[in-house]
């Protein structure tokens, strides 16, 4: 089969398959619980759709469309109610952002979503320096009061508020705070899923081996849902420690895209993304064409990819089959990603990611991205057997299972 | 206090006490779990919001607003996974309809509904003369497809489809069908639920102790969402055996009435509604003002009392105090009620039921009625405290909890 075909194929494999896909999933589920929340970025190639980063502290909640607020509702009470069925309160823990309109914005949308489902909600902040109660009016006219978190014995709380249910929406790249370890009440997502215990090589390990489980499920070629990818041990982007085991890996991956894409015609250059295996924020992301490329790195370019968020150091990277997106929005063309959002394990939303100034073969989460939601509208759980396999409900289920299948790895990495 | 402000008071402490309703209604559902699915028909008086019928196999989901499709997917994935996790398959059981357009094309939404959710549906039809399979066209363009059951043992199919749910959305009027009687399989609602088994009167004596506890919780005068009822024993239309125990009934019932309309100064005439303790479809009721208008009532109103759905006789009734609805809709200023639709204890949707014809003291479920959805789109779960009380969404939401107390009150019965 030729790649134009492909993509069309696998949206109409999945919609015949749909009661089978759905089954498999709940049982999965069963077995290894969805994390409370989760973002996944998937790529769509045409020939190719897959995930190639799952976020399990998801920001940007705030991008989805407004009429998909109920289902967030609905599935925030289905989780909740499992989690501690006789919960009150929740405090939301975000990051340590006070500038970020954007991010801030999306703590205002989730904690209208908690209120909304019925919980109260109080806002704790980590921040250091914050001594009192501090409130901001938002762009969108919202009010935000962050509250300085106070730790008594184990249990934490704010003042005239002790919650039951601690919801982190912070990623814990620095490591588990000592105001959040060992506490009495529930904190979800476990500590343990936060980036500084997690390897996106990990998560990927465990994607690939559900991407197999699942592709005999169907009776799909895996590798059209699975990014490839190889892993070094220790790298030190400054004084070039490890640097050839990068480029061999680059190479080896180049050969081994270069194979699937002669087996199934596909007329494109291959690429490798080299990433920071832990971290996120869209920060220490490269494209690679070639292994000499990684050699011939330029001081600003290692440096740049030296350190993530808060000026966290990369010591290990993860190379990934770089899936191009062939996804545009708009007038201008701009290349777009697709981003599902989930809660629990029911899918809530989600945007298209979109560029003007990026490639189809680059990172879209930099400076620049805005958000398409529209597309999106409750349409990822409403597949229609009526309309093509490519119609918009159609692609969005296809969106809505792949990246469950990601949220799935995530499960099982806990 | 005086009237007017009563309802508004009503919606500003369901609102402000929201938190404390949700996590009270989470234990309850712990305690005994929602029915699959219902609807409530709610009236509002401006003083006063009660339910009035609490139906467990609803119909009219074709009356729902499009746009709270992904809801009802969302939760009858939540409840189904619950009620049996590795199910593929649900058979879907009907009312033996087979003309009435508006009911067929509500078997057409829910059999939707099951699919979008991810199930293998087919429609198994109880009709005795269906011998093979039988397609039909409906006004939506939409076909629908009635197969014959197939009875095996203690199992039920159709044709090459064994299911492992059977969903019910026939009220089982006339009792329980031997080809459902002892099944193997999971049978939801349970047959314990149909009308054969069931008393409105049973009904709101748990309704009666809910509105209490939950008064009680939100300090509230339970009678602001309580309707007062009382039945009598036995009784025949046509040879007026038990008559005066009816008019007896209603005497003491309109005077508890104005007692309670004199404490709250409100300047309306009570009045009772009398209908069949158990039975549906609007049939069997009727608007009394006084004990005499029992004793006066002629052999044409008698005969229509007499009998409900499929010819029934009417041997119970039950003298319910009557709500006024001051809800008017559209230009024409008709009169409305609303109806609200739950699956598992998820508020889903709802619609106003309106009629030209009738008055604000009448029963509104009667041919010449016609539903209006466009005031519920996904608003009865997004309450928003930065609203006044009675704005849509706030409206939407008191009518919502009263409609799970009712839901709460089946739930009890079973």
């Amino acid at each position: 089969m030729n790649s134009q075909g492909l993509l069309e194929h696998l949206e109409a494999h999945l919609l015949a398959h749909q009661a089978d896909i759905e089954r498999w999933l709940r049982l999965e589920w069963q077995k290894t619980p969805a994390p409370f929340y989760a973002s996944v970025d998937l790529r769509n190639a045409g020939f190719k759709l897959a995930p190639v980063d799952t976020n399990l502290f998801p920001a940007g909640f705030n991008n989805l469309n407004s009429e998909t607020l109920p289902l967030c509702v609905q599935a925030v009470q289905s989780a909740i109610e499992r989690l501690h069925i006789a919960a009150r309160g929740i405090l939301l823990i975000p990051e340590n952002h006070t500038r970020n309109q954007f991010y801030l914005e999306n703590v205002a949308t989730l904690r209208d979503i908690l209120q909304t489902a019925g919980y109260e909600v109080h806002i704790g902040s980590m921040l250091a320096d914050l001594k009192s109660v501090h409130t901001m009016t938002l762009p969108s006219g919202r009010n935000l009061r962050l509250e300085p978190l106070i730790r008594e014995g184990n249990c934490i709380s704010v003042k005239g508020f002790t919650p039951c249910i601690v919801l982190l929406n912070n990623d814990l790249s620095v490591g588990i705070p000592s105001i959040l370890a060992e506490l009495n009440q529930k904190v979800i997502p476990p500590l343990q899923l936060g980036w500084s215990n997690r390897l996106k090589s990990s998560h990927f390990s465990y994607y690939k081996q559900i991407a197999h489980e699942f592709s005999k499920q169907i009776k799909i070629d895996p590798w059209l849902i699975d990014p490839l990818f190889r892993n070094c041990g220790e790298i030190d982007f400054i004084t070039k420690e490890g640097y050839e085991c990068v480029a061999d890996n680059v190479e080896v991956l180049l050969k081994d895209i270069q194979a699937k894409y002669t087996e199934y015609e596909i007329p494109h250059k291959p690429f490798v993304i080299m990433k920071a295996d832990s971290g996120s924020y869209g920060m220490g992301i490269m494209t690679i064409h070639s292994a000499n490329e990684v050699l011939l790195l330029n001081r600003k370019q290692r440096t740049k990819m030296s350190s993530t968020k808060e000026g966290r150091k990369v010591s290990q990277v993860i190379l990934q089959e770089g899936v191009y997106t062939f996804e545009t929005w708009g007038e201008q063309q701009a290349v777009a990603e697709p981003v599902v959002y989930m809660i629990d394990h029911f899918v809530v939303g989600g945007f298209y990611r979109v560029h003007t100034n990026r490639g189809i073969n680059e990172n879209l989460n930099a400076p620049g991205m805005s958000f398409e939601a529209s597309a999106f509208i409750n349409s990822c759980i409403t597949p229609d057997k009526d309309m093509a396999p490519d119609a918009n409900p159609n692609r969005c289920y296809a969106y809505g299972v792949i990246a469950r299948l990601a949220l799935l790895a995530a499960a099982r990495e806990y």
